[in-house]
């Protein structure tokens, strides 16, 4: 894992880009990604229109994904089967990160009794890879997979921290800057400042910029050599942990746990 | 999602099974599947010898997984990117029960303190979709998207028992019936019986048939049509949580949760 990972993307890949089975793989992962909370079963003319296929294509590569258990047909409707979880779950237990964080994580939750989170970095967003839920109410319900821009999040502010300078102009360059409350900071060479900040304090505080109420505190997870290979949260509301309390109460306690989990993949000095 | 839901996997698809496209989109998805814990970065030869493939047509197929983001490659290693999780989660937020549950099980999780999952059915395994853990030391550490098999899991029994019958006696035969402790049942005709009675009692007890020490006690999700679309279970220590105590103390609680569920998805009366 790296907080560089989507870098292979933006690479020139040593192939060429008509390439039919390149076309073929593309396509049939798209179909995949047709299906939604929205969408959760689907006619072949449903997954053509939202996957921009003929209908024939849209068939064919249904058929291909029944045939290899990744889909399931009921009469006229096709659905994802679970099959599909054992990709994700590849990677998952490919992070080093993975079984050793939860426990560390797990015990800074029945402490501060906010919910803690790992994420890492793709292009422009974080992808959530743990997650330690409390019981509270959420306005936000992010499991594992879930994305936020990394511009306006805590954990991404400190995974892009992680980068080199030209990585975080490149990646702020990519990003749809959006003013998603008022307190949202879009301005890149603002934002660059911030991210500045995050690198040299090793820990990112956002409060209501990623959703009007929401404050959390991020800090980095390092790997064997000092890199940011993730980076882990906690998050509360504004009314019950205003932004000084998350400091006074939760910083030294994530900083313990983000320096005991850096330890374990063999990270920390 | 059903619990049915391999059915189209073992039904015949109406597609060639010679068929390149799918032979090549199934090598592309059997390369992903060669990342774990065990092999999280790896060469092209490496990746061509777990998948059975040609060094050329390991080589092509990275290329192409790269050029489409879902890997990257360091130097000769090449490693999965969190993009990979997309797929899943297009599964994951496809299931009606998977944002409505959450809030009900952790309300039972912060009752009971012993760590609450869904999970569905695949073939012959139990695949884990959602999980709120609690703090304790457990052997096995089950994440979203793991597999345990049906046959000695409550929720593989509740699950199971949702079948209609020649079902539950094809997927007995598919399963490999493994004594995994002493108290593990393998015979199938017993099991067809325990199973019979998990559906009439409407949950499951399996106590130390997986793992040794291992309690667990499970209850069905029904959807619209009543069908069995998911199980939830709680599960805990034999000597923190004898099976007498999960009965009396956590059954009520975990059925009044399973209908609370399924009753949010449409599927209690």
């Amino acid at each position: 894992m790296s907080a560089n990972s989507s870098s292979a993307a933006l690479a020139p890949a040593r192939i060429e880009p008509g390439d039919s089975y390149v076309q073929s793989f593309a396509r049939g992962l798209a179909v995949v990604r047709t299906f939604s909370g929205e969408a959760p079963a689907q006619t072949i003319t449903e997954v053509a229109e939202r996957a921009g296929l003929t209908r024939a294509g849209a068939r064919r590569i249904l058929l291909t994904l029944q045939h290899l258990g990744y889909v399931e047909a009921e009469g006229r409707l096709f659905r994802l089967t679970p099959k599909i979880l054992d990709l994700g779950f590849a990677y998952l237990s490919s992070l080093p990160l993975w079984n050793l964080a939860e426990p560390v994580m797990e015990d800074l939750v029945a402490d501060i009794k906010e919910s803690c989170s790992a994420a890492v970095l793709d292009a422009t967003d974080i992808v959530y890879v743990l997650r330690v839920p409390t019981h509270k109410i959420m306005a936000i319900n992010l499991g594992v997979g879930s994305r936020l821009p990394a511009y306006c999040s805590s954990m991404g502010r400190v995974l892009l921290a992680g980068l080199p300078d030209e990585q975080i102009d490149a990646r702020l360059a990519a990003s749809d800057l959006v003013q998603r409350t008022p307190k949202t900071e879009t301005d890149p060479t603002r934002l660059r400042a911030l991210i500045e900040q995050v690198r040299v304090q090793g820990w990112a505080l956002v409060a209501e910029e990623l959703e009007e109420g929401l404050v959390s505190l991020a800090a980095p997870i390092r790997g064997r050599n000092g890199e940011v290979v993730a980076a882990i949260n906690v998050s509360g509301q504004q009314h019950r942990t205003p932004p000084v309390v998350m400091l006074e109460r939760f910083l030294p306690k994530l900083l313990a746990a983000a320096h005991q989990i850096s330890s374990m993949i063999g990270g920390a000095k």
